[in-house]
């Protein structure tokens, strides 16, 4: 019997209605022959609620007690889910992250997922149940809870798919899927019917916050086909896969209209082989920019550098290294990340500071990020270019500017990043004819 | 070093100022010289919240998943106790049930402790820690999570204040101890300082609300010295032991006027020997009385009843059994049951409607219990004869009425239970000449 994961994010669960619409949706992909794993996050605002309390209580949380609090929040919503499965006569039964097998290491708030015993999940399946897993959660060798941190349930969900080989991860949020940016700020933004693993990087690397970057990473490395959809409609999404060959016969049959979308590579094979191809234009608010000020000029003094952000958080969102040439010979490193994790970040940074001698570490937190991502876009210097221009045109400064293989991410002012995505979106051709249907909200 | 386990309640740990209120008390004890071990319950409204919750879903919830849910709001107390503590740099670990090793019996929503290894919050203790817990909760060998019922939390204290070997167990709530009578309803209500575990039992069982009957058992079996207290005070409360011989030095000193006391049969020693002595009044409202009706007289039929009942609720708050002579020969059996027990009971026991051969079982959710606890009061008639007339006096009418050798009951219409409890209170000369003194709400 072919196995769905299903993944159903805050904004799906939000409350009784919705909960109850979820299930409806979890027992008909049952009755249509699959045996279904369903991934929850937290209620709506639950998570957001609990970190308040929290911060009544004290400013400086130890992490470890957060994630005990934390967990509460996907406990309750299992719960709930397996409450309203019943009273459809849909058999299910709910599983904490420990209860579901998921063994992280012990980074509290950005754990890592180390080892999954789907047994007792297969147990469930076998006995014709619906298995409701708690996302974002997970249970270290030496059993403290710990969370998965940002993206956490989609980690979550393609974590489970691999490990009990399902068919599809399906990842539901209130977005008809992944679209060449983000619909609520560019109306104009298009669906995009199909991603390769590597595109689908780059677009939920710098903004697409439906999908998140490690579920990809990590559908790619598992060989997880997703198909990132809305909990809304019926419609098919994005599909995530690493070819086209691979996707269900009529994947996107109803989507005839989209097949000359200029977005999509793989449907426009006459384009000229050299030009670059824009895939999307991704933006993120609340990014602060973290400055390591006056580095005297050693090496490994990057490796150290990555080697504390990679404990401190769970993301680290590289966008570029600032040298500046100065005649003391000591430079600076600029990063952005999101803006929750900059204490968190600049605190493991001060730790290194008798090591490598530099001068502090400051934080700017009124920034956002927006990313251009397609094929070509560093080897032709048309693309930056015309990225600027559009930007002066709409008179926005830009702060910082990097690239890579497959994208430009430039970072401005935070409330300028939605006029900066839909200035550029419109540059680079990207506008749609229709508007795309968004409904309200988003899930962690 | 001496070991203490706190219990708090709900109202307790309401908000982030009560968190806080407990957290100073808590590392004060711990300053004083004691290892801490405290048990919380849920916060406030928490446990009704998520019961509403669950109510908008469905009303035949499945007892395994909301016991998933309702654990969670424990999950949230202790985390967030935690984060108070270590901001006033007391150093705290919180627990689940599971973390804790507390294993109980599959009986969800009434789970039962089978047993408890201690060891991780032993090692917690060793390294200098405050362990949190998690009350009212438990974990299978399948691991499954359970709650314990009612009580539970004050049950979870006992158990690892017996596993640890603890020098005593306090027992927090927002009144000063256990009283004559409920303070908040007879305000004329006196503290009692001491108590055996066997008359806090009749106490306990029959309406005294801050202290759980399961937990009086438990702590008799075990050897638990209790002390129930309030958490706004500083004063002593209720000790309970099997002699006053085992309490510390100065246990009640500073309520010397209370010596003569004439609820406190210890301190009464003049009193003649074969006179009944009242130790106090309890009631409960939200009660139900459930009738199993026309059972045909077989050998064997109230074993079955109980055992069917005893699966279904965690409390068997049995009242009496009225038996109807009729030409017919059947009879009928009633009980007192918490209201909300109530449809969980009937439906155990029209299970066995097959095999008793009844019409059918009734259940009227409309009353409330007084019950009159002391030593002599069945050998002597004229204690029921004295509480009989305060009731007609006060013209309230007795529904049922049940004896055991330290305890009358009866049963009232609920509107009526507080009058009767006063008039009871007065008739027995239990009023003091000072009101108690009363915080807002009360636990679980």
């Amino acid at each position: 019997m072919p196995l769905v994961v299903q993944k159903y994010g805050g904004s799906s669960v939000a409350d009784a209605d919705s909960i109850r619409r979820v299930a409806r949706r979890v027992a008909a992909t049952r009755a249509a022959g699959h045996e279904v794993v369903v991934v929850v996050s937290a209620m709506g605002d639950t998570t957001d609620d609990l970190l308040d309390l929290s911060r009544e209580i004290t400013s400086t949380p130890s992490q470890r007690e957060l994630d005990q609090l934390l967990t509460a929040g996907e406990q309750i919503s299992i719960a709930l889910l397996a409450l309203a499965l019943h009273e459809i006569d849909a058999p299910a039964t709910s599983f904490t992250g420990r209860q579901a097998g998921l063994r992280t290491t012990d980074s509290f708030g950005a754990a890592r997922i180390t080892e999954i015993d789907p047994s007792r999940l297969r147990t469930a399946l076998d006995e014709g149940c619906i298995a409701i897993v708690a996302g974002f959660q997970g249970w270290t060798e030496d059993e403290h809870t710990t969370t998965l941190g940002r993206g956490g349930s989609d980690t979550t969900a393609v974590a489970l798919a691999a490990a009990l080989d399902a068919d599809v991860c399906e990842i539901y949020s209130d977005v008809d899927g992944m679209f060449t940016a983000d619909p609520r700020v560019v109306p104009s933004a298009q669906r995009i019917p199909f991603l390769t693993y590597a595109d689908a990087t780059e677009l939920a690397a710098h903004g697409a916050k439906i999908l998140h970057l490690r579920a990809v990473e990590f559908a790619q490395r598992h060989g997880v086909r997703l198909h990132v959809r809305s909990s809304f409609t019926e419609q098919p999404g994005t599909w995530v896969a690493t070819s086209r060959d691979e996707l269900p016969a009529g994947w996107s049959n109803d989507h005839a209209d989209e097949t000359d979308h200029p977005t999509d590579p793989h449907d426009s094979e006459d384009h000229p082989m050299e030009e670059p191809l824009i895939q999307g234009v991704a933006h993120t608010r609340d990014q602060a920019m973290l400055t390591v000020v006056n580095i005297p000029d050693k090496p490994g003094r990057a490796a150290s550098i990555f080697a504390a952000l990679s404990q401190a958080v769970s993301v680290i969102d590289v966008l570029g290294q600032t040298h500046t040439a100065r005649d003391n010979g000591l430079v600076d490193f600029s990063f952005a990340l999101p803006a929750d994790d900059a204490e968190r970040a600049r605190a493991a940074l001060l730790e290194l500071q008798d090591e490598l001698e530099f001068t502090d570490v400051s934080v700017d937190e009124g920034v956002g990020k927006i990313s251009v991502s397609g094929h070509g876009v560093r080897s032709n210097a048309e693309v930056p270019a015309q990225l600027m221009r559009a930007l002066a045109d709409a008179g926005i400064t830009v702060n910082m500017f990097t690239t890579s293989e497959a994208r430009i991410s430039v970072v401005v002012a935070d409330h300028q990043v939605e006029d900066a995505a839909r200035a550029i979106h419109s540059a680079f051709g990207l506008d749609g004819a229709t508007e795309a249907v968004v409904h309200a909200g988003t899930g962690r």
